[in-house]
């Protein structure tokens, strides 16, 4: 097994605090050393060890690949007249996935697999190295089991979203769905999913049937992670830290005790812009979270819906912008806050032993993702220290 | 000389009201084919002539290259520390251009030449088969003459911004640097330059002094377009009816007495929403100028300083999430308004005559753009019949 050298870093971001300074950990005018997938050591250029490969980064910002730890990629169609409507002054209503259900289970499997394939491919090419991705556009025992089949070939990052919504099937009795969610569907999602979620908000299950979802998952052996406070406050975000959550997404609408809960607790607040920009929503207000010491995730939500974006760099660009972050503090979002919100420790991080998932910018700081609003500045992407873009 | 038709187009956006419906007269499952590289003709799929060649747009959607009217791309140097400063409090002044003045007037030609290029390749890749290119941060006669001539290097759509700020050495003698703008400086820089421009605002120059600029120019036979209204509401706008400028840029803050001139005159409203996210001030209401009747182009004002994007399709998401654009309206902004904006009508336009100038996108409908902000979908980019991405 090669060893490879990566050096001519104008400034590697480790999210290391004992590698270097500020909430990044960043090293300047740096080279990472890769062995069997792996960083075997980060440091200055110059005390680089001997590998049987060099390679430059350069003079661009190398960090560790995004952790995209929130998307809905297994769907078929989309909703690009809602969205045109939208903006012509209606407003987001969770009762649009509706149409997302009826083209999903319409879709066979190759359509689907090709599909997310494609969105997958598009995730890579703007940096994204680990994803996490949802069910919840099948709604039957048959079309979650499969959509979390298809989403298991791309991850294992999986997420059981039985609860997305109530389909029109079993509007008029909420509570044989939730029969239906919590046995049958859990039972043949369990198998291709590591995580459960549920849609705690307006139009779409209150505080009662998002804890019965949350448990039933928890029982069947799922982390949980929970939608929550999107649309309006509510009791979710408090319920996903009393539920122990890795983590409560959304987090637009919340009270100052949702932030304290959160600060307290291990439930990362799992923000996603993208959301916001494209149902013209007021922005979450992440200053306040990190202020107050909750953790903080930055993420896509792609769906055809509310977020149809793919792109890291759009969102840390945004949560600049509109939610106070520094550029260093979105860039940590979105690497360690994401690896933080699945719970893992050998993602979001460029440290001896971590694996080797990074990003090499044409450009000489991470910041620059903030600077240069847009632009395409993922220059090179590597996966468990193989080179994929 | 061999012909081209171009075929398998979702919807073909000609900007020609009388080849289909709508502002971007948009013609579904359409074909178009080029000869000798303008556009020969433009349909539906089935009607198309006989060709040398012919090509698939893969079901993607094909619009008119960006034309951005609206650019400074010849400096050295960047603000990062500027902008990480500002995210964190600190608002835009126009004074942060000497720091640039001060770089640029330090680099040689060859380092100017090859960053311009290399802002040209990012621009082209996003789109834009046309871009005018301001001087500005040399600010002496040799500095702006050479800054001109680089430029010209890339484009015949060439500014002469003496006028951008008064540079330090001249701050004790404004009227100095007006006679040295007005005489030498434009007397060096006109060969190179199609245009003139100045800086009407706050910290720039006022109403008298951009006048005599303006004049100067239109006398030595440039094009007039003015920055105006940026910063504060002000003169700006109605001079720059007044003296019939092509092109009015930035009018983040105009009156209704504003509006209704700029309504009533051929000068093109350029709105520049990359500067407004960059400097995090309030967008300009792109709907009440189109709602009084007024033309409206969007362009990116790719600096170091204020806006250092790239990405049209980043602008195009901004107007509509921000200013009251539809998609359409903003698709038709950066394209058909941009060559108004240049007094162009060979390009922004795919009709039979018109430059072979075009974007393929990976996308059915050109308002994905907007719908999918962030994502990378120009697939293809053609210039004069030829594809150059």
């Amino acid at each position: 097994m090669s060893s490879v050298l990566l050096t001519d870093i104008a400034s590697l971001v480790t999210n290391d605090p004992s590698a270097g300074p500020g909430v990044l950990g960043e090293i300047p005018d740096a080279a990472l050393a890769i062995v069997s997938g792996r960083i075997a050591w980060v440091g200055p250029a110059r005390g680089g060890p001997a590998c049987d490969v060099r390679l430059s980064a350069g003079g661009g910002a190398v960090l560790p690949g995004f952790v995209d730890s929130h998307t809905h990629l297994v769907f078929a169609g989309d909703r690009f007249g809602e969205f045109t409507a939208r903006m012509a002054g209606r407003p987001y209503a969770a009762g649009g996935i509706a149409t997302t259900v009826a083209a999903t289970r319409a879709a066979p499997d190759e359509v689907l697999t090709a599909h997310t394939a494609r969105l997958i491919g598009e995730l890579r090419a703007s940096g994204v190295t680990t994803v996490e991705i949802k069910s919840g556009y099948g709604l039957s025992v048959a079309d979650e089991a499969r959509c979390l089949a298809i989403a298991h070939q791309f991850t294992v990052e999986t997420t059981f979203l039985g609860a997305h919504v109530v389909p029109a099937e079993h509007a008029a009795d909420r509570a044989a769905y939730l029969d239906l969610v919590t046995g049958p569907m859990l039972a043949a999602a369990a198998p291709h999913a590591r995580w459960i979620d549920v849609f705690c908000d307006r139009g779409a299950f209150d505080a009662d049937e998002a804890r019965a979802v949350a448990v039933a998952g928890q029982q069947a052996g799922l982390g949980l992670r929970m939608h929550v406070n999107q649309l309006q406050p509510g009791p979710g975000a408090q319920l996903a830290v009393e539920l122990g959550a890795a983590s409560a997404d959304h987090c637009t609408h919340l009270t100052d005790a949702d932030v304290d809960a959160l600060a307290q607790s291990t439930t990362v607040a799992t923000l996603l812009p993208g959301a916001e920009f494209s149902t013209r929503a007021p922005y979450p207000d992440a200053r306040r979270l990190l202020d107050a010491g909750a953790r903080v995730a930055l993420a896509t939500d792609c769906n055809p819906g509310s977020s149809y974006t793919t792109s890291m760099p759009f969102c840390i660009a945004l949560a600049v912008r509109e939610m106070g972050m520094t550029p260093a503090e979105a860039v940590h979002a979105a690497t360690a806050g994401g690896a933080l919100a699945l719970r893992r420790d050998d993602i979001g991080v460029l440290r001896p032993g971590a694996r080797a998932d990074l990003v090499v910018l044409a450009a000489p700081d991470a910041g620059y993702l903030a600077y240069r609003p847009g632009v395409a500045l993922v220059a090179g992407v590597w996966q468990g220290g193989r080179p994929v873009l």
